[in-house]
Order: C-alpha cells, then sequence, then structure tokens
C-alpha cells in the first residue's frame, strides 16, 4: 500500500531524528550519531523479528537505510533548526507508533501466535527502538517513566483484535487501529493526561527494606 | 512433570518481584515496572533461544506471561509486605535458579551441543534475565560483583554431565543436578562463602596505566 | 586458512584482554571479568549471526572458549605487566578488527545480502563486542566517540566490494581489504587523524530548544 510507506518512511525519518538529537547531546561523533540514529529507527522492529525468528526487515529493504543515512546528515547539517519542526517531528513520531504498532500485531499473528503475544510485538517493534537508544546512550529507558507512550501502543493492538472480532475488513482493521494509537497519544500529550502513579508522594522503596 | 512446573512458576513469581523491586526502586511507572518483571523473569530463557535459533519458550506458552503479570499487580499493591516474604523469595529465586540452570543444559543437549556450551546456556538461563534487568535500570549487573550466585549454576551443570557419566537415569539428573545449584547458592548464602578475590587491598587497576 | 586462524585467535587474545581490563577497573568478580572478556571477543560476531539467522559461531567452534578462558585467567594473573604489553594488544587488536571486518562482509556476501548491508555486518563484527562490554560496564560506548575505529572499518568493507568489482581473485580480495581496515586505523593512531568533528567549540545541542 502506497500511503503505508509514506508513513512508514515519515516514521523512520522522525525517529532518527530523534536518535541524532540523542547523540548531539552525548556529543558522539558521526559514526555515533548514525549508530544511534539507525537503532532507534529500526532497533524495535529488528528485536521483534530476531524473537520471531524471522529475517530482518532492513536487511531486506535498503529503503530503510538509505532514508535514516540521509536524515542522518541533514539533521546534523540543520540541527540548529530543529527546534522549529518539533511539532511536524512529534506529528511523525505519533504515526510512526501508530504504523510499527499494527505491522507488528500482523507479523505475530502471520507467525500464528496468540493475541496477547501479538499486542507485545507491535508494542516492541513501536517502543524498543527508543529503549535501545536510551541504552546505548546509557540512560533508563525514557518509555520506562513516560507511560502513556507505551499504553497507547498496547491499546492500539488491543483494539485490533476487538476490531478483528466485528469481522470489520483488514484494510479496515489496519487503519482503525493504527487511528487508535494515534488518537490515544495525541489526547494523552494535548490533555496532559497520564496513568494514576503507583508512587505515594516522596515515597520510596528502600524505607520498606 | 507436574513439580517442575510449580517450581518453574515459584522461580518465574521470584524473578517477577525482583524486578518489580528494582523498578520502583528507579520510580518508574506501570509499564516499566510490567516490563523490568517481564525480563527479569524471561530474559535468560529469551537470550539462550535467540543464541539456539529454536522458538522463544514465552511465545509459545502463554503461562509465563499470566503470572508475570498476576505477580507484577500484587508486588505494585503489597510492595510493603514484600519485606516480610524476603526469605521466601530468596528460596523461590534459589529454586528458580536450580531449575533454569538444569532446563538450559538440556535444551542445549537436545541440539546437540558441547557440554562447555551447555553449561554456559544453562547459566545464561538462571542469570541474564538479571543481567538485562540491570542494564535495563543502568546499573552494572549485579552478578559480575557477587560471585556465588553465577558459579552455583555452573557447578550445577557441570554436574550435569558427571552424573551423565556415571549413567544415572536422566529424571535423577535434572534432580540432582538442579539440587547441587540450590545447595552451592544456600551454602554460600548461609555460610557467607565467596571465592578469593581477584584484588589486593586498595588496588587500582588504573595505577598500572 | 592456517594463518587466518592465527590472526582469529590473536585477535580474541586481544579483545579478551581487553575485555578483562575493562572489567578490572569496574571491580567485577572473576564471573564478571571472565563474561565481560567473553562478550568482547565474541559479542560482535554474535550479534552478526543472531541477525543472519545463523548459527552462532563459538557454538560450534570451542577453540574461542577455550583461548578466551585461559586469556582471562592469564590476563587477571599477569595484570601488573599489561601496561609493558600495550602495543603488541594494539596491534593485535588492529589485527583482529580487519579479520572480523572481512569475516562479517564474506558472511553476508554467504547470505546474498547487498553490500551496503555486508559492510554494515562486517563493522557489527569487529566492533559491537567493545558496544556490549561498555554496555555491560554502564559507559557509553567508546566507539561512538572515537571514529577512526569503526571508521576503519567501513572502508575495509567497502574496499572489499571495489576489489571485487577489479575481479581479484577471493583470497586476495580477503586480504587486501584486511589491510585497509589495518592501515587505516594505524595511519590514524600513529598521524592522530581523526574526521573533522560536527561539534562547534563549547556548541551545546541543548542551548536550541
Amino acid at each position: 500500500m502506497e500511503y503505508t510507506l509514506i508513513l512508514d518512511i515519515l516514521g523512520v525519518i522522525a525517529f532518527s531524528i530523534s536518535g541524532v538529537l540523542s547523540a548531539l547531546k552525548k556529543r558522539m561523533d558521526v559514526f555515533g550519531i548514525f549508530i544511534i540514529a539507525f537503532v532507534t529507527s529500526v532497533g524495535g522492529g529488528t528485536l521483534r523479528d530476531v524473537l520471531l525468528g524471522v529475517p530482518v526487515m532492513w536487511m531486506q529493504n535498503l529503503t530503510y537505510v538509505y532514508v535514516i543515512i540521509i536524515t542522518a546528515v541533514l539533521a546534523v547539517f540543520f540541527r540548529k533548526k530543529l527546534f522549529y519542526l518539533r511539532k511536524s517531528l512529534f506529528l511523525f513520531d505519533t504515526f510512526g507508533i501508530g504504523l510499527y504498532t499494527v505491522a507488528g500485531v500482523e507479523k505475530g499473528i502471520a507467525e500464528g501466535l496468540p493475541a496477547i503475544i501479538c499486542i507485545a510485538l507491535g508494542t516492541v517493534s513501536a517502543c524498543f527502538g527508543g529503549v535501545i537508544r536510551d541504552i546505548l546512550c546509557n540512560e533508563i529507558p525514557q518509555i520506562f517513566r513516560r507511560e502513556i507512550y507505551a499504553t497507547a501502543c498496547i491499546l492500539g493492538g488491543f483494539s485490533y483484535f476487538v476490531f478483528l472480532r466485528l469481522n470489520l475488513p483488514l484494510s479496515l482493521i489496519f487503519i482503525c487501529s493504527g487511528f487508535v494509537v494515534i488518537l490515544v497519544r495525541l489526547s494523552a500529550v494535548i490533555f496532559k493526561l497520564s496513568l494514576p502513579s503507583v508512587y505515594k508522594r516522596d515515597e520510596d522503596i528502600e524505607d520498606y527494606w
């Protein structure tokens, strides 16, 4: 599908730029910047494919590699201007996780796995590029502290199976469950929603030990 | 075997709770807590299965996923009480590594690998969930500084092949080598044993460079 | 080829010693030291094999495991003397990345992958052992800040395909492209070369946000 490819590339661009910014903050060199852009973009999908034991997607399709290289070069050159693009980048990122989630769910279904594992694979595809980026940058993964990001993916993956039960056509399910991810994420950011915290104020787990 | 399943589930519970506690210390959100519980429980087995190129165990058997979800929820709610369970948790954890070690060794044997690789796979199964947990929490893996833990697994794996040479029946070998892991670990903790340190007092490797 | 095996073992020795030194700096125990030596030596090749979905090399050939164990034991005992070996170690390491790069490129070609992916696989084989070592030691990977190391591998991999176009015999291509890696790395160190930095003096990416 033509428009899927466009969304996919927009997602890769957004993820690459987020990787470039993380690498610049750590004053990495050109090689480090490219590697961080690369793992942020395709790390989640790579982990999904390795867990599934299927060929890794970017080895089969060079489009990813070229898009990441071009994006990384442009992002380094125009790094001062990226600030003005932050709203577009946020939108691209949101489209990206919507698409990656649904693509991950469908890969799991294609392997005949149960629904809960497919939802996990979709979430891994969308979120673990950022987790690997943060590990390589020696930080605790952001996503483990910013929950609506992953929660949007989980809800989108769940809605995929609800729509499947309703016998909607597959292409419609693809679009609708992708939109669930996007809507949840957008609402969370616009209305500053977050799940109730499990922590009491000033609570420190060390106090109990 | 019925009792293997029970031990396996006790091990998963102990590992999940240890993951929840690490995540709470880092003030992670609900999603982060669950992911850390998950990788602590099944990360070692996942790495083993990926290295072996066989299907990943938790994708085939949803029991793991359900046990981890329920444990994580209960551990968050009753986190103040976990302190009182610490001796049981230590026992569960010890049973868990015993079982995981032997299960890992047997998976390696099933793939026709040499003994030393099978022992390594058993140790990876038992210990690397904790290693991945510590990496995600941005700490140096505890196990690299607390050696009797991994040493118990290595000795247990080694004893498996000794018992195999003695032509004991397989089910007895399974139990005996699991017990070697458990006994070594328990003795180490009870008698505060540790391997001789390689460091001299106040020695700093940087001094030589 | 006899001499390939010797180079391979020299590379494994150099990588293991570098791992032992990192682990000693972090005051790890015997188990930690061995694991860090192990992942530094074979981590890159393991990641390459997992990405390719082929059997992991050190499970098939125990030579690696034995060489690493012996090297780690000797390196711990003679750690005070290692300083005097630093030039030899640097040479071994350089031969090692030359060999690993070409071996990785050839594995990619054997799987029928495009040139750019093969070059990436060669670079991963040579460099990612060190990346995993630094992650386990809770540091930002050195290689992301020291660019001629990886750049040498990329240039060597690239030259492989140039030589292939020139229809040189395969064994000559193997040697020549390995030498490209070694020459680039040696020149960079001897003449203190580095790629132009992307950073302006005192520039901080945070300033733009």
